[in-house]
């Protein structure tokens, strides 16, 4: 089974790689991009039977910083 | 609006990140975890009328590198 797993800067944390891209999307012409924040998906091969909440384990423990990430898990 | 595109190296291109990520698991004890493939998640805000053309485009020029990388875009 798949999982695929969204970790994001909360709101409010200030995100410089998204910082960066709008500022270049804006130079290269796209005038249509009004904000931009990065964050990182991470997708798990994972053995038949897994939980969702083993998953969510591996994000408090590893995948994100909950001081400042956030996650969402798709199981798929 | 919003676009969510992902970007992830294509099959075939080695991902040190992925497999750090899994080892990293194993040795915490998550045995299901069999493969593991990180990319990156750009959340971006459109003016209203933006086409996925334009969200395309903006892939294929700054957000993914077309050689190693694949993207997908969602329109939400």
């Amino acid at each position: 089974m798949k999982a695929r797993v969204h970790v994001m800067l909360k709101n409010g944390v200030l995100d410089p790689q998204g910082e960066a891209v709008r500022h270049a999307l804006g130079a290269m012409g796209f005038d249509s991009v009004e904000g931009v924040r990065q964050g990182k998906v991470i997708d798990l091969d994972l053995a038949e039977g897994t939980t969702k909440d083993q998953v969510a384990e591996m994000c408090e423990k590893l995948l994100a910083n909950t001081v400042i990430e956030s996650y969402e898990i798709e199981l798929g």
